[in-house]
C-alpha cells in the first residue's frame, strides 16, 4: 500500500555505470548468544556490519532490510550461522554478495595456576564473512598475554622489562574449531597467559614462569604460527603480536602472514568507524 | 665497545625456519612539517609505525634503530621523503623490505561561502609506504561532509533528515597531486561541505544548497570515483562513505575499490593499536 | 598457609602518613544480567572499576579480593544490589569506603513510529556508586537523538540542517525508578527520537516530526530538566547534551546541573583509561 | 545589513526561566604554540572546548563567535594567555562566564640515560580554565612510566613482573611553573621513568634500576604528593596513576586529591566527546 503512495527512491535506475562493492549499516550494537565450550552457550554483546554489493543499475540500496535481518537472528551468532545470515541478506536484497562483520567479548573461566582459584577472562573475538558465488568466513580472537624481554634478562645483572601485549589471530579453516583452541595456542606461545584474579602463591609462579621464558614479539609469532601450522586445519592465517612496552611510550609489534588458500581474497578493508577530533 | 661487553640477543641465529613479514615499532606520535598548498609547509602531529621483514635466521630486529631513523628525518614528512626514509630504515636494518605508517592532521584555511569569513578545518591524513624491489605508497585522506537524504526528502512534506559523514580516500598516484585535490573531489561530490565556521547568510546558503542536492552514500562514493577517474592520475583507490545517520544510532556506509595497476598490492593489513576494555 | 610462606607486601606499614582516596581494579569486562522493565532482566557486558580507600598506615591493597568479590555477585546487577555489594568489598577490604563505576549497553525493543516494525534500540547506562558512613549512587543514561536547528531553518528558504546527538543524564534519586522513564523524558525533549529500523512510512513521519520541533542544545537541557524537575524524585541531576553538528566538524554542547541534595559529593574524578598514541 | 534580513533566532526571549550552566563548542581540533623551556616554545595540535553560560533570559548562543575568539588567539596557547582568551570570550559572548578546556601533546628531548642518545618523548596535556568573578585554572599532565611491583619481586626466587603505567596529575597554582617540572616529579616517583630511544647499556640501567625501586600505584602517588607538597605552589592537585598490569587484563589505580584552596570548585564535569557504537 504505502509502496504506491510513498516513492521508492532507492529502487529508482541510475546511469552512471558504477557498481558498488559493498553498502549497508556499520556500527550496530546487538545482544548475542554465542557457542561456548565449557557452558553450551554465553550471552554477550555484538558490534554488527551487514552490506551487500549493488549493481551499476540500482541508485541505492533498503537500510532498513539489513535490521531486519538481524532482528531475525537475534540472539544466535556462530561459525554455522554465518552463511545463513548471508543466504537471507542477499536475498533480501537482491544483491550478488553479501558481507556480515561482527566483533564481541568471549569469557572463559579460568582457573589461577597454583591456588586454582577461578576467574573471568575476556578476550575479544571477530567473524568477518562473505558470500557471493563461494563463501568465505574468517575468526579471529585477540587474547592478552605477558612477555618478558629475552635482551634484558640478558644483558641485566637482574630482573628483565616485561610486559601486557596482545596477540591477534585472524584465520581461515577447513573444519569446525573452537575459539578456545586458538587461545590455547596464543597462550602457550608467550612468556606467560595472563588471568583476572592470581593468589600471592600464582602470582610468584606466573612471575617465575614468565622469567623462565623471554620471548620477543618476533619469538611470539613464530611460535603460534608452529602451532597453528600442526592443527593443519588453517589454509590462511595474519597472526599479530602487539606489546606495549614497559621501557617505552609505544610499542613493538610483528605480523606473520601465510596463504595456502587457493583462492583469492574476497575481502577489501572496510575502515573502523572514527568520529570527531580524535588524531 | 659495548657490543663487547653486552650480548647482543636479537642477533643470534634462529632455526624454526620462519621469516616475519614486518617487525618493528608501532605507536610512535612525533611533531612533523609537512607541505602544504597555501602556506609552503604547515606543522602538525604524526602518529607512526615503522616496520621491516625479518629473514628467517635472525631472532630479532633492533628496534631502537627505527627511532634513529625517525630522529633524523624529525620535521620533514612528504611523498617525495617516504621513500628516502624507507630506503635509510631498509639499509641500517639490513632488511629485504621497509614499511611506514603515518596518520596527521593537516589544517586548511577555508572561507565561509558567502561572508568570506575564514575558518581552519582539519582532515586526517595518512601514508602507508612500502620498499622492497619496488616502491609504493599509498596516500589517505578523511574529509567530514554532509549528506541529506534523497529518499527523506522525496517521502516528506517538509524538511529532510541530514547528517555529518566521514568519506575516507585511499589513492596510489603515477605523479605528484597535493591532499587539497582530493579534498576538493569528495567536497564536490557531496550534498554540502563541511565549515568551521558560517555566519547567518552562510549557513542559510549551506542549508540550502544541502537541500538541493540530497545524497545517499552511493551517490557520493559514485560521484567521487568519477571525478577520481577524470584525473587520470591514480591506478588505484578506495572510496569510503560513512554517514552518522541522524533518525538512527548507527551509520550508513558504502565503498567501492578500483585497481587498474599492474603490480600486486605489497601491503598487510596491521590492526590498529587498541588496548584493554573499552565497552 | 602460603600467608606463613609468602610474605604479604600489602600489609607491610607505612610511614608516610599519606592515606589514598582510591586504589583498586580498573577496566574489567564482565558479563552481567540488569533489571529490564519489559522482560525482568536481561543479558549485557559491564565494565567495572572497583576501588577502596586505604588508610595511611598501610602500604598496600589486596588486588585480587575486588575481583573475588565481583565473581561472587557475577550475573547481578542493580540498583538494589549496588550497596551490597559496597558493602560486601568494604568489609573484605576492611576500608573506610568503597566504591564501584559500572558502564554497559542497555537493550530495548522499539516500535517505529507509523508502521510499528519492531527494532532493537541500545544505550550505554553507567552507575557510580560509593559507600562511607552513607551510601551514595549515581545512575547515568546516554541517549542518541536527532536535533533540527531552529536557526537554519528560520532563515532558510527549505531545509534545515540536523543531525545526530548524544544526551547524556545523571542522577541521584530517592526512590527506585526505572531507566525507560529517564530515556522517555529525553526521547520528548528532542527534535525526533532515533530508532533502529524505519520503514518508508517511519522516515516520512520522522522527517516531518523533527522539523516541526527544532531545537538548540540549549533548549534539549531545558526541555529534559523541566520534565525531570516534575518528578519531584532526583535531588542531583547533570544533563549534557552535545550534537554532532552536520555543518561543522565539532560538536554544540551544552549542560546543566542542579543540586538540591543536603550531602556533600563524596564523588572524585576518575579519569577513564587511555592508553598510548589518542591526541 | 544582515540582521535586518535574517532573523536572529538565538537571542530570542525564552520564557522557562533556566538559565545554562555552559553552552558552546567542543571537540576543535586546532594546531597551535605553546611555551617550551628547552627552545622558546613548540608547535603541537590541541583539542579545544570553549563554552559561556547563559541567562534564563536568551534562547540560545551565537557559536559562531567562539571560533572567531580561537581564531584570534591562533597560534599561542599559554598558561599566561589562558586568562586574555576567557576575557574575549566572555565579552564577545556577554556572558557571566567563560570556560576553555585545551589538550595537546607536548614533545620534550629527552637524553638516554647511560649513552645519552637523544629520544623524544610526547606527553599529554591539557588545561581547563574558568572565568566569572575570578578566574581558575587548572594545568594537567599524563606520564608514561614503569612501574615494578613490589610484592612479586619479594615473593618470587627471580624476576619481578612489571608494566607501562600513566601517571596524571592535574594541579592549581600559585606561581607560574613549567610543565617539566610536573614530569621531573613523576618521574622521580616511579620505578622507572619510560624512554622513546635505549641503547643495549640504557636497557640494562633502566632494567635494573627499576627492580632497584618497586612500587605499587599506592607508593607512585604517596612519592608524587610528598615531591608537590614540597613545592608548596600548588592549593589544589589531584594524582592518579593507573598501571596495565602485565599479569592481567586490567589495571591497578590508585587516586589522591588534597585541596588548600578557600576558593569552591567552579569546573563541572564534562564528558569527554563519545560516538556510535564501539562496544
Amino acid at each position: 500500500m504505502d509502496r504506491i503512495l510513498i516513492p521508492d527512491i532507492q529502487s529508482s535506475p541510475d546511469t552512471r555505470q558504477i557498481p558498488i562493492d559493498k553498502v549497508g549499516v556499520k556500527g550496530l550494537r546487538y545482544p548475542i548468544r554465542v557457542k561456548d565450550r565449557q557452558k553450551g552457550y554465553q550471552h554477550t554483546v555484538g558490534l554488527f556490519d551487514l552490506f551487500v554489493s549493488l549493481p551499476h543499475l540500482f541508485k541505492g540500496t533498503h537500510m532498513s532490510r539489513f535490521i531486519e535481518v538481524l532482528n531475525e537472528f537475534r540472539g544466535e551468532i556462530s561459525m554455522e550461522k554465518f552463511q545463513e545470515i548471508l543466504e537471507k541478506t542477499k536475498g533480501k536484497l537482491q544483491a550478488q554478495s553479501a558481507h556480515m562483520n561482527v566483533e564481541f567479548p568471549y569469557f572463559i573461566d579460568k582457573m589461577a595456576p597454583v591456588t586454582g582459584t577461578p576467574g573471568l577472562m575476556s578476550y575479544t573475538c571477530f567473524m568477518r564473512g562473505a558470500l557471493a558465488d563461494r563463501f568465505d568466513l574468517i575468526v579471529g580472537v585477540e587474547v592478552p598475554v605477558t612477555t618478558v624481554c629475552p635482551c634484558s634478562k640478558e644483558i641485566s645483572e637482574y630482573g628483565a622489562h616485561n610486559q601486557r601485549g596482545l596477540v591477534r589471530v585472524q584465520l581461515r579453516f577447513k573444519k569446525f574449531f573452537w575459539i578456545e583452541e586458538i587461545i590455547e595456542i596464543v597462550e602457550s606461545s608467550v612468556s606467560s597467559e595472563v588471568y583476572s584474579l592470581l593468589k600471592r602463591p600464582d602470582e610468584k609462579f606466573v612471575t617465575e614462569k614468565a622469567y623462565d621464558n623471554p620471548m620477543f614479539v618476533e619469538d611470539v609469532v613464530r611460535s603460534a604460527l608452529s602451532r597453528l601450522r600442526e592443527k593443519n586445519n588453517f589454509p590462511w592465517y595474519r597472526i599479530e603480536a602487539e606489546t606495549f612496552e614497559s621501557i617505552h611510550n609505544h610499542s613493538a609489534y610483528a605480523l606473520i602472514e601465510k596463504d595456502f588458500s587457493p583462492e583469492p581474497d574476497c575481502f577489501q578493508g572496510v575502515t573502523p568507524t572514527r568520529f570527531n577530533g580524535s588524531l
